[in-house]
């Protein structure tokens, strides 16, 4: 009997990822190209929409067809497919549930007023008039940790929207262990004489050439453009809008080579987990991402372990210097090799290096547990941001603007998203490294161009795994171990050694 | 109590109205932008976004609503606002619960298969394939039009789709009076000694210049892309989805100029009339175009009694001759219109020129009564079509590839179309000697690039209007007079009269 009322709750679930999927289109063509005029009818679509799917998503019948299910032989292994979509529905359907629909629509109307809060706060480097929006979000949200409850503190509650199932401790313990070991090795390569060739990259890099070229290396790690695309913004993006249908964004800086090839890589690696899932299962659970740091590992994998390899640029240095004659073809591969390896302490999290992006997360997941557990008061923030970028990075950020104004996440009621990042670059050298062991040599397979043994392993270890396991879950089974920071820091040493001629 | 009852009503139609401008740019989007193999999942959504906007139309609620404010004061001027909103209301709502569900479903299911068919049939130069899809299709809209109601005769509530309120005879009428002159002037013209050089159109046009010199001409006749786009397609269309968001689209042959520039100057004419409608009403019918044949008239009178005018040209060609220096600068203005001003008998309908455009629909129209209510056998078809096109164009259509099945419509149900096409170009011409009259001379307006005095008539007598008249009442308010084809062939008398030395 349970099979009919399974039908019915995938057959919803598929319905709602229609409304969703189309959403994202609205989403992407006005971030792409939408005329200018057009944005507050676009803002009345997605409202609509997003309204239309959110009373589906509560939806009482699906409270009855899953207490039904739940304890249903369908529900008994909670990693089969049957399993895992009733598991996830019963978990979005109960948080969602639990939240009242005033506090829903505050936040969201505080997200939309603190986001425009924000532009004008940053562009006149003025926390003071941005303070008392982000204190009515940051209440708002403790409100929300509340409403949804939680086992330690109130900043787990947060966390999981973004990475389900992970806690605030285990996060902190793997973090607090990176940043022990990051901050003196990033101290120590500042100290090293040796210092990249940055002219490199500063050289003149044709727009039409930094396209094809990245849309060759795209296609050669694995993005398939029969089923995407790729278009230019401001802020590079990835967004999937159906099964077959995943499209990438980056922007190019003529007189900055890695600015649109590691944003192209970046997003086609996020766009490679995307067309990885099992399209039959598009709109449930074992055809979903499984976190934000599940989704943020693979993109980095491809923009920094393979992308930044000097195996890859043996293949691909080459044809770099066909598509930039003038810029490239006098220039080493190790010299340029270098150049996009260069790590040195910056104020600007999304313009920093592989290295010292890390403690710029481990400043904001600090802070964001400070406001949210300890009560921190919004008007000490920027003295307690700058106080970490002296600890941890040794810089003092001159301005609010280019310190604790920098990003819109906090405006935007993101609280709990950063670490996700961290996540990704921790999860990424774990995975890299056990994809070595099992596929491997990997960087005989890139210096041929060759990337379908890491492909073919990241497919069936994690693509296709959809959210029939937690990211905590997953980790363990793809690795054998827990979550740990041994493996990134392992690689960017052994990286950085050779580079900077550490002891 | 009316007012209450009647705000619902609006609160409905536009919320309805979300919903089909997402779905005109999922539309959009699948004819310019989306990857090739998001084709299947795109179609899921349209038909979702499709089968709600359905729902909300024939929701017994309105017919209550409706009901109610039948007899009351906000319906009794049928030209207010509000007496349009609820005539207008009242009529699609009771023309869509008229189809019985199953018979709305065959004809969808019968216009993709027939779309299906009809590529194959085409291709393959095969009519006998398409006939027995065909015969249903013709078949199912007899049974549309019987279910639906008629005065006259069953092709009155299939021309009633497109063209509300007009009816068969009528514009039969109207189309043989223009047949019967227009036979005489075509043969006049084709024995004409004159001809035009075609060779200028068929330089080398750089597409680069052809879009940028395009978009000056778009903006020039009023179309704003701050609210608007041009992009390109295989197959010319104007989109609007959302009172601020109307996107144009073209075909650019670096070998023939005229493809391209006047499908731009033709699609910013519907774009300026839909840029033209009340924003305040988007989604309600005093903000909704009147009919097909009304917007068809403003993309005709943009491309043709303007576009192709020797006073445009006078402000256009030295522009012209700066963006195709190569193409143009040598070149005399008046043989460049004289070129783009060419008529001679051809086999295709979309490549014809502004005369015998007509004669092609006249065609149409004769041979949709002769199926839909006299009976005429699809086998019979090619037949009758060939004879047509002996009878009026003098030729003989070597194909039935390039006779009877080289219009998509049939095979999409959309019978009761193709008049609209001629209805366009015959009150283009009566509006635009109205207009002559009111703010004229246009000409010497033109000469001087100065386009605002006709815009600003045409959106104070048409476009402001939205539904508040039938298009046969706003002919008759506009310019005094029923429709009539004496303006049409006037007009064309007299430009080809000069052209090619007629008596």
């Amino acid at each position: 009997m349970a099979r009919p009322t399974f039908d019915k709750l995938c057959a919803h679930a598929r319905e709602t990822a229609l409304l969703q999927s189309v959403a994202e289109l609205l989403g992407w063509d006005e971030r792409t190209k939408m005329p200018p005029a057009a944005g507050p009818y676009r803002a009345e679509q997605i409202t609509y929409l997003s309204s239309l799917a959110h009373r589906r998503h509560t939806d009482p019948q699906l409270g009855d067809w899953l207490d039904e299910l739940a304890a249903s032989d369908l529900a008994s292994d909670p990693h089969s497919d049957a399993g895992a979509t009733i598991r996830q529905m019963r978990r979005e359907y109960e948080k969602l549930t639990k939240l009242p629909q005033t506090l829903v629509e505050e936040l969201t109307r505080a997200s939309v007023l603190g986001q425009q809060a924000w532009v004008e706060a940053r562009k006149n480097d003025d926390f003071a008039t941005f303070a008392p929006i982000l204190e009515r979000i940051v209440n708002l949200k403790r409100q929300q940790a509340e409403a949804i409850g939680y086992a330690d503190c109130p900043y787990d509650a947060l966390l999981d929207d973004f990475e389900p199932g992970e806690t605030t401790k285990n996060v902190a313990g793997v973090l607090e262990g990176l940043r022990s070991e990051l901050v003196p090795l990033v101290a120590a390569i500042a100290e090293s004489s040796r210092k990249p060739n940055l002219d490199i990259l500063k050289r003149r890099y044709p727009i039409d050439a930094q396209e094809s070229f990245g849309k060759q290396a795209a296609t050669a790690i694995g993005f398939e453009f029969n089923r995407g695309r790729l278009d230019v913004t401001h802020h590079p993006f990835c967004a999937g809008m159906g099964p077959d249908d995943c499209r990438l964004t980056t922007r190019y800086d003529e007189r900055f080579f890695p600015s649109g090839f590691f944003s192209i890589l970046h997003e086609a690696g996020h766009g490679i987990y995307d067309q990885g899932l099992r399209s039959d299962q598009y709109g449930l659970p074992p055809g979903t991402y499984v976190s934000l740091g599940i989704h943020e590992s693979q993109s980095r994998m491809w923009e920094n372990m393979v992308g930044r390899s000097v195996a890859f640029w043996r293949h691909f240095f080459p044809l770099a210097q066909q598509a930039f004659p003038k810029a490239l073809g006098d220039t080493q591969v190790e010299d340029f090799c270098f150049a996009v390896n260069d790590v040195r302490p910056s104020l600007i999290r999304v313009e920093a290096d592989e290295a010292t992006y890390n403690l710029h997360i481990i400043i904001r997941f600090e802070l964001e547990q400070a406001l949210i557990n300890d009560g921190l008061a919004i008007k000490d923030l920027p003295a307690a941001w700058n106080q970490k970028y002296r600890d941890y990075l040794d810089i003092e950020p001159p301005t609010d603007a280019d310190g604790v104004l920098q990003d819109v996440h906090w405006s935007a009621a993101l609280i709990g998203y950063f670490p996700t990042y961290a996540l990704g670059n921790l999860y990424a050298a774990q995975f890299y490294a056990q994809a070595a062991k099992d596929v491997g040599p990997l960087d005989e397979q890139f210096e041929r161009g060759e990337f379908a043994s890491l492909l073919g392993w990241l497919r069936e270890k994690i693509h296709r795994q959809g959210q029939c396991y937690s990211a905590r879950e997953l980790v363990e089974t793809v690795t054998g171990q827990p979550l740990s920071h041994d493996w990134l820091i392992a690689y960017l040493r052994e990286k950085y050694t050779s580079y900077y001629d550490l002891s």
